[in-house]
């Protein structure tokens, strides 16, 4: 029982909150002077950014951005200041169990397993945050458990981390196995990754937002071991896959060699793709993610300073291209272009061509769109549903160029409301009749910053013409995009 | 923009640690000297609980049991803590709109939904969890938006409180009118609440852990809205209606007249089902939910104590009747009945019975049971399945029995890996040649305290005789399992 007498108090917060971080840099104050030094620089280099990025950081909407994405590092990062030994040590139980050898029974080495987890954490090729599902087993020895949440919360202390898939496996089962000292631990994570813009105009792939938030993001299953559960293929690794099969979870064949996890990162595909030829420059509208010129260059110096800011070390192997590669991510969202975007848009460019429908309204549903979130600088990305009244029977835009000008207006810093509303004018100077638009989104803002509201969306109405007078034609739109939902998604 | 320039910088917490709660209340100190008044005082009134359950509250297991209890409950309504105003207000961005109307377009007031917020409560009637998917609508005003964030951060201020769904429903209803302004809010809650282990004996209903983990609980829908959603039926409350139908939520019909919420929550049905004779009291094996005696009743005082400590007023109507249920529920695990009802397993109450049934390993799935986490008072729950060689061949026991064995073991303070444990022994007993126990479960404790991971569940495995030496054994009931949930989960 040494051990657990030696069990510190001071360990046991249950709440996740104020863990080893002093409060004062969580908080806000009422100005920056009674901020933390790294909180202060990060802010300065956000700022950085938004001029990079062509845009104001004094305008309204922008000038708490930096401050805002500041505290969102910050927080996502806060497992470098975090003590697994401090959460493990308070909350382990005697739990005296049979006598005949380990992996018997319940409370005294029977497996474990706590499945279905949910974390967040960021991808240290790229800044952007990523989601895990997280799966931890192990079994019990010397006769005593660890608290169930205490397996979730250690998880999320290296979840809090920059991190690539199968560090962060291999990170869980080496701490769970040094602080519980157990007979074998076991970690399996099955990781989504969004992708970036690029890769995303390279393969479009219009798809319903889906019931499961991550379709058509980049997924990698990992998994790390160790004690009676590091021979894959042994008993106790069976039944732990077993256990998570009978959640759906599938991850046979999963193993540490089989994934090339360095290359799991769209921005790694993207360098990819681009050596091999398929620049996105044509489709790019003059967005090159290419030489650096002087701006561009204070933004990646910036960005090294945050890596700092958060205590890494930017000379780590693995982060050494993350400055220039969260920059070119940035980088399609400048403002800079948007000007020509719009003039390519009015100057004609509508491919407006005969058809037999003769239905009054037309629909174009499930653009595929990722925009960027002005407040946090994290994506929120979804699709985009149009609906029109056309003026001349029988004459619609092509898709094409819906997709196009939804592209367009999606590619800066954007909130969902005024990205509704923008789509919608465009429309109407075409259409004067009639437009309805309506945007579903998920932000990642929303579930990666503590707030961890996993599997909310949000949906955006703008409304223009006959649509704001006809009820009936809002709702036979609203039914369109329902009926069309049941069918596909 | 008056109001924007008003806006507070201090209300800008955006990670939603530390609002307006001084950070020393949710910290443990190592001493409760330096924990404040409330929390203290709820420590107290949980170590009599716990005498009342028969427990030795020293006993290791449960000696942090009260202070874990005290800063789940503090932490469970920091809602009364907390200022809607400071939330909000630093977080209304302007956004210009079209000029035609209200309810137009994106940033000028077209519909806006965040959809499936999932949240916690505590239920007023009996101070378990209930589980919330939230729908929050709001048409802006006055040109400015609301960041999405603090829409899930004001719904949770509320639901931090001891509430019942259609309160909640109209708080959060009321908080966003105020504190925005805008032209009409909506909200729509999906409640889900656990029943009480005498319900679920008078109505077996044997299921899988589904992946809905809410399976088999109370629902309770209601909503409420305000300003141009106020008029049910009208076009913008049919918006929001029909943007949840698009995530697959029909809430059609549910209106703020046709739910009961008073008698929602299952310790009303129960008093409902006691006074028309459907007493539990025979299926009980002696716990009475009945005549209070002294250690009842000092009980019940200390659970009106706790409500005092949480800021709530004891005597307000609805919590009247509180403490007496809580306490009715905290019953069902008191520890004293135990020794019963395993002499009455050991005493041959175990009816075996011939069959033709020849295969060698019995299996017995999905029996459901409740039982209460002895780290958090909180409810675990979830299904056992038992597979066994039988001694002489066709013999096997009724699956009745091993339901009444797994409800003694489950109906008292446990932890899920000794409820394992103690079920295999027991089956062990009779069943000499090898047991197999798996045990799958929710526990509240994981997704109701700050750590919300929701949708984790845990799986626990005991084996003995036959099946410690036998990996094929083991392998084979668990593909058993896993084809019976197949099939019918």
């Amino acid at each position: 029982m040494g051990a657990l007498e030696e069990a510190r108090f001071e360990g046991e917060l249950e709440n996740g909150v104020g863990l080893d971080e002093p409060e004062e840099e969580l908080e806000a104050g009422s100005g920056s002077g009674s901020r933390p030094e790294a909180t202060r620089a990060i802010e300065e280099a956000v700022r950085v950014l938004l001029q990079g990025l062509g845009e104001d950081p004094e305008r309204e909407g922008l000038r708490k951005t930096p401050l805002r994405v500041a505290k969102a590092f910050r927080e996502g990062t806060r497992g470098y200041r975090q003590k697994v030994k401090d959460i493990v040590q308070g909350a382990l139980f005697p739990e005296a169990g049979l006598v005949n050898g380990t992996g018997h029974a319940g409370g005294a080495g029977g497996l474990v397993v706590v499945r279905e987890i949910n974390l967040f954490s960021y991808c240290e090729s790229c800044l952007l945050p990523f989601s895990i599902q997280c799966h931890v087993g192990y079994v019990p020895s010397g006769q005593r458990v660890v608290g169930l949440s205490k397996l979730s919360r250690v998880a999320d202390v290296f979840a809090k981390r920059l991190q690539n898939p199968q560090r962060l496996s291999d990170d869980i089962c080496a701490a769970l196995q040094d602080s519980i000292n157990p007979a074998g631990v076991a970690i399996a994570l099955q990781c989504w990754h969004i992708l970036f813009p690029e890769v995303l105009r390279c393969n479009p792939n219009p798809k319903h937002l889906s019931k499961s938030d991550m379709q058509g993001w980049v997924q990698a299953s990992v998994c790390s071991s160790s004690g009676v559960l590091e021979v894959k293929g042994n008993s106790f690794w069976n039944d732990f896959l077993a256990l998570l099969k009978f959640r759906g979870i599938n991850l046979e064949g999963c193993s540490k060699s089989c994934f090339p996890v360095q290359s799991w990162c769209p921005s790694r595909s993207l360098e990819v793709l681009l050596c091999n030829g398929h620049s996105t420059k044509s489709s790019n509208n003059g967005k090159v993610s290419s030489k650096p010129g002087p701006a561009h260059a204070a933004m990646v110096g910036a960005v090294t300073s945050i890596l700092y800011s958060l205590g890494e070390d930017p000379m780590r192997k693995e982060l050494v291209g993350t400055p220039y590669r969260y920059v070119q991510w940035l980088m399609n969202f400048r403002s800079s272009n948007l000007d020509f975007k719009m003039n390519g848009f009015n100057r004609g460019k509508l491919c407006l061509r005969k058809t037999g429908d003769v239905s009054q309204i037309h629909s174009v549903l499930n653009l595929p769109f990722c925009s960027q979130c002005e407040h946090h600088l994290l994506p929120f990305h979804g699709v985009v549903h149009i609906g029109y009244f056309d003026e001349e029977e029988g004459k619609v835009i092509e898709r094409s160029i819906f997709q196009s000008m939804v592209h367009y207006h999606g590619c800066k810093l954007q909130v969902q409301e005024r990205l509704t509303r923008q789509i919608a004018e465009a429309v109407h100077v075409v259409f004067h009749r009639g437009v309805m638009v309506v945007v579903e989104a998920n932000h990642i803002c929303m579930i990666s910053r503590g707030i961890e509201k996993v599997g909310s969306s949000t949906a955006t109405i703008a409304v223009m013409g006959q649509f704001s007078t006809d009820p009936a034609a809002k709702a036979l739109f609203l039914q369109t995009i329902s009926n069309s939902t049941a069918s596909g998604g």
